[in-house]
Parts: C-alpha cells; structure tokens; sequence
C-alpha cells in the first residue's frame, strides 16, 4: 500500500537560537527557492491570488510579509491551476514575488463543500460556488500545488472537529497518515524537488495525546523537510489548544520548520513561539481589519466607535508604516461609516504588519536571549489595555 | 441686492503657451497654496475624501495627479465640515497633501437628495442618507468650502437639465448670477483669501448661446480668479456639449483658467483642450475601473471577457504606472471574477494615470506647438481601436 520513496528534499532550515531558558523560542532561517524566511514568521493569508484589498508591492514593502499563504481549494476553482501554471505560479500570476504556502484544500473541502464523501482515495464534495463535483485526492492535492509552483505545499490530512469522537480523529489520524505517503510519492513525480520546493507534513489527532503523538510519529518517518500542527483552533479552548501544539512540538525534530496552521491572536502567537513553533497563518488580522477592528500593542481599537469622531491621533504610532502613522482614527472612522473599501485597505496593511512584526520582535528578543521576560511583559499589556 | 464687494484674489494663473493654429489649446500654471497644477489638468474625484479604493500617496505617486476633486455635499453630510475643519482641512484630513478643489454641493443636491425646494436665498432639501433637511445657500456653500480650506471653491450655482425650458434656463442663469455675487461676498469675509484660496464662478446658460453669454459676461464682471463651465454633460449629445463649451470659452478672459465640469471621455477631454478648456474631472475612470473596464491608448477594455482568460500580456504597457504594466489581464480577470476589491483599485489606479498622462502629453504638444496635429491622430487612433 505505501511503496517505499525516495527522500525529499533535505530542509534548507537554520536554527540561529533557541531560548535558554525555556528551550522552546527559535529564531532561524527558511530557506526556499523564491526566498528567505525569517522564523518565527505570520503569514498573511492571500486566499484567492490577493491579500484582499492590498497591492502585492505594499505586503512586500510595507508589511514586510516575507511569505504569504494561497488557498489551494480556492484557485482550484477560479481561475483553476491550469492559468496559474501557465502563468508560472502563484506568485508570478499575482506578482508577488516571493515565496508561497500553500494548503492543500482539504480544509476547505470540510469547512466549505456540500455533500462530500470521504473515502481512502480522497474526498468527493461539490464547489460551494456552482454545485460542480470535484475529486480531491492526495495526489491531485500535490499536483495541484506543483502547479501553483508553491515553495511549502501541503499534504492532504483529515481535520476533525474539537468534539468528535475518539474513534473519529483516530481514523482521520491514519487516514491522513495514508494520504502523507501518497502525497509523498506523487510529490516525488512532480517538479518540486528538482525545484527545491518542499512538502510538508500535517500532524492531527486532536485532543487525544496518543494520537497526536501517534500520528506526528508516523509523518517523521516520512522524513518530511517541515511539519504542521492541523486540527487547532476548530472549536477547543485555548489551553487545549497550546497543549496540543506543546505536545507535538516536543515530539516533532528540532531541526525542521514547525508550522502551527490558521492561528491565533497575538498573545497566542507569542505564547507557542515559546512553545518551539516557527509558522503562523490567520485571516484574523485582515478579516477584523475589514471589520474596523485595529490591533495595537494595548488591545484592539473598534474604529467604528464615536469617541473616535475627532480624534486625529494617529491609527497606531508605534507600528512602523505608514498606514498606522499617517492617517487619524477620525479619518479612518469617517472612511468606515461611508463604507469606503480604503478603510479595509489601511486597517489590513497596518493590521498584518502589527503581526509581521511582533514576530520580528519575537525574534529578535530570541536572538537577545530574553524572549521568556520580554514575551510576558508584551503579554501583560497587551491584556491590560484591551 | 447686489453690493458692491471688494476684489478677489488675483489670479495666479501663468499660461505657457496657446497654440499656433487654432489659437485655443494652451499649456499653463496654476499656483495654488497647496502647490502647483500645470494645465491641461485631469483632476481624480475624491467623493467622500478619498479616491475610492486608493491610497491618497498612489494619488501622487503613481496617478501621479496635481490636484484632486472633493464633493462638498457628501462631506457635509459625513463627516460634517466641522471634523474637516478641525483636522485642518480636507487634504490634511485625507493626508493628500496636495490642492483640492471642491464642488459647491449644488449639482448633487439636484441629482441625489429629495423634497428640494429652490429659493433666491438658496435650496431646502432632505439628505438622501437619512431625511434630515438641509439648507444649502450661497453663503453656507461658501463656509462650507472655507471650512474644508479647498484651493478652489466653487459658487453654488443652478444647474438646469438639457432639455429644460428656455425659461427654466433663463432663471437659473438669473439665480447663479445672483448666487455669485453672494458667494463673492460671503468668500470675503471668510479665510480663504487671506491664504490665498480661490473662489471660481460657473457658467450656466445651457443650449442658449445668448444666455451662456449673458451668464459668462454677469461672472466676468465679478472678475473671478477663475471660470467654470457648467450644465454640460447633463443630457445633450456630444457636439452639443462641444459647441456650448467652445461658446464660452471664446467670451471667457483668456488670463484666467477655465474648468468644464463633470466630464469627460479622453476624446472629449481633448476636443475640449483644443476649444481652451484647461481644466476637467470625472468620475468616469475610476467608475468604470470598478465595473472592470480599463482605457488604453485603442479604446477600452472590457476585462471581464472570457478571451482574457490565459491572456498574461500587461494590463496596458503604454501607460507608466506600475498598475498598468505589472499586472496581466488575466489576473486582473480573476480578481474580477471573484470579486475581490483589488481589481478596482489596480484599474481605478491604471485609468486615472492613463487621464492624468493624457492631458501631460497635450501639454508636452502644446508647448512643442503640434498639439492639434498630434490630438487628431491620437483620436484616431483611439476611435479605431476601440
């Protein structure tokens, strides 16, 4: 059932520190073909080929993202991989220019698709946009993101929710282990690995220690250049959640990327830096940012609220952009009530740069060996001031 | 009724150049406080102090445009001048930067609020946002635009539909005479010439030689640092429009600059370079960048077509921004197709520098001297590629 492969690329990652007190917090260094990440790094999320309503040369130069994620269920359906492929991948087709994540659709199959059906070849669900039915197996997830030309693809898992049964995420736990090694090899057959392009694996198992540690065992042997925590976020209660995360950073090899996915709040954020994981992606910040929501190292600012009718404070002067500095709370309050779409523009750019750079923060207080001290007086303000 | 007013500000109007064949087209210099505008000048509209979908620094940056139009009957509803004022001004609170120039709220208070009921002291009307009634008179529409600290400000005028009656339109000519006499009055006493602001007066008249010329000599006597034409594109065909703009501008002092309102396309715009005309905005570029059509130098693109699909050729690589030339008609068919809001904001940016570049390179003819020569063939070849 599970041919033997041959290895995937060797993990061009480089562990610059760990903290010495925790032995949790890393800085390192990703490297991939499109470009170098710096760890621990957030990932703005760019759904459908954009970071919604941000041009490419603003997340590269003012949010100083320097990696972005695609949703592959998504660009499966529009434009499909076919454009992209001929546009030379996902980062050329929206001339972003660096590198990209990818996932591998399925979470959107369960979260987004009608009528699916789930079998060990893969999953049957109909587009939530025309009803069309559409085959996601793990090899047409891989191939999908060998034509998107993704720098980190990701394998098909199986994302059970926080309450499902025990025999539940222990079938979703092997069916995904299954799919790894499909993945693996089909991955092996595409341009990725003379590309340098790299696979990563997904651990589930959900609330179950055993399961996690079962299945983030089984994916190392796989012997994967990187691998993501799935399955968090998706109903739990936070300390369920960074027990989850700490379980598996504790099993997973210190000397490959770890990848917690869909997470968090910045607190969250900072909370499994120390924890010992490098990768984050959420639509919180430019979601919340659509929705008038600004978020400042004191909490977060409900820009729709009057007091801020003639206040021309700046947004936020302790981010460093000039969507935070240069325009007022009166303003963007005023561009909020006539529904203007350059409020969601200027809150999602200072939005994703107040998380790009807590990350920057967190490692360079890495790297200064006092992330423990500097990451829970950040914490403690954060939460008094909200 | 009409007392007599001390002088406006002098024009700091310097024109460059007029063109030695039709003796209309000409090349100028517009000195206003908040910086210079060289003319021919297209001007973006900033309806609700913002560009929509725009950064105010791609405005100057990439647009690349030297003044923008604010609609003061949007900015009086929201935010209310009083928070414009406070902030400064309305290209302080937009953190333009550079001159504005703002409508009298007449024109909008025609075609958007309800229950209106005109006056010689002024026009009673209802907010087409909530029903709360409203008093627009020429002094209110003076202080208003004293409050947003607009470089021009312009008198409320009535503007008459293309086919009212010849009585209709003669009493709007009587009205906006009287009007700016007020406006005059009320500018005096306010902040704006001290700061060296200008008041412009409008020319109605509409398909009436005699009282277009009745209208622009009654504003002439005023003698206004600068002219508008108004009540065109209101319903008349093209040539109409053309004639009653070449009607004015022959009665119209050749010292001061003169502005035609509301329009126009890029031909149009031309013709109307030729006939004198210097200054003009229009919401249509950036209208249609919404609705996913873009301008190029062959007429209009339709973006949404299927034949863009696999179409990776730049947007339009004769216009220099980088809107224009970075991004692939495919790509932006996509981001059209899944409605994402960065299409309008790559096209709004794209047609806005294709206008602002169009009336830069009449004015590179115009002062070269073969400004009629080189318009014809440019319409031309618009009108063949379209």
């Amino acid at each position: 059932m599970n041919p033997p492969v041959q290895s995937l690329n060797e993990s061009k990652f480089r562990i610059l520190s760990s903290c010495p007190i925790s032995d949790g917090a890393r800085a390192s260094s990703l490297c991939l073909p499109s470009g170098e990440v710096p760890t621990p790094v957030f990932m703005p999320v760019g759904t459908q080929a954009t970071v919604k309503g941000v041009l490419p040369r603003d997340i590269r130069e003012v949010v100083q993202a320097p990696i972005i994620l695609g949703n592959t269920y998504h660009l499966n359906l529009r434009p499909g991989v076919d454009v992209i492929r001929k546009a030379g991948g996902l980062s050329d087709f929206m001339k972003w220019g660096g590198p990209v994540l990818t996932d591998s659709g399925g979470f959107q199959v369960f979260s987004l698709s009608k009528l699916r059906k789930i079998t060990d070849e893969g999953v049957r669900f109909r587009s939530h946009l025309d009803g069309r039915e559409i085959f996601l197996g793990p090899k047409e997830a891989v191939e999908i993101q060998d034509g998107l030309r993704s720098d980190i693809a990701m394998c098909l898992d199986v994302c059970p929710a926080a309450n499902d049964s025990r025999e539940d995420v222990e079938s979703a736990v092997n069916r995904t282990t299954l799919w790894a090694h499909a993945c693996k090899e089909a991955w092996m057959n595409g341009s990725g690995p003379a590309e340098g392009r790299n696979l990563f694996g997904i651990v589930q198992g959900g609330r179950f220690k055993d399961l996690r540690r079962q299945s983030a065992e089984q994916l190392v042997e796989l012997n994967f250049p990187g691998y993501a925590v799935g399955g968090v976020s998706v109903g739990e209660s936070e300390e369920e959640m960074l027990e989850q995360v700490g379980w598996i950073t504790e099993i997973l090899p210190k000397d490959k990327p770890r990848y917690v996915m869909g997470v968090g709040t910045p607190t969250q954020l900072l909370k499994m830096v120390g924890l010992g994981a490098d990768m984050f992606d959420c639509v919180m910040p430019s979601r919340a940012a659509r929705h008038g929501m600004a978020y400042t190292a004191n909490g977060t600012l409900n820009l729709r609220n009057e007091k801020f009718k003639e206040d021309f404070s700046s947004l936020d002067e302790n981010t460093d952009s000039f969507a935070s500095q240069e325009f007022s709370k009166s303003y963007l309050r005023h561009l909020i009530q006539t529904k203007e779409s350059l409020a969601g523009t200027i809150l999602t750019i200072h939005n994703l740069r107040f998380f790009v750079s807590l990350m920057e923060q967190a490692r360079l207080h890495i790297l200064k060996g006092d992330f423990e001290t500097w990451s829970s007086s950040w914490i403690r303000n954060y939460e008094s001031g909200a």
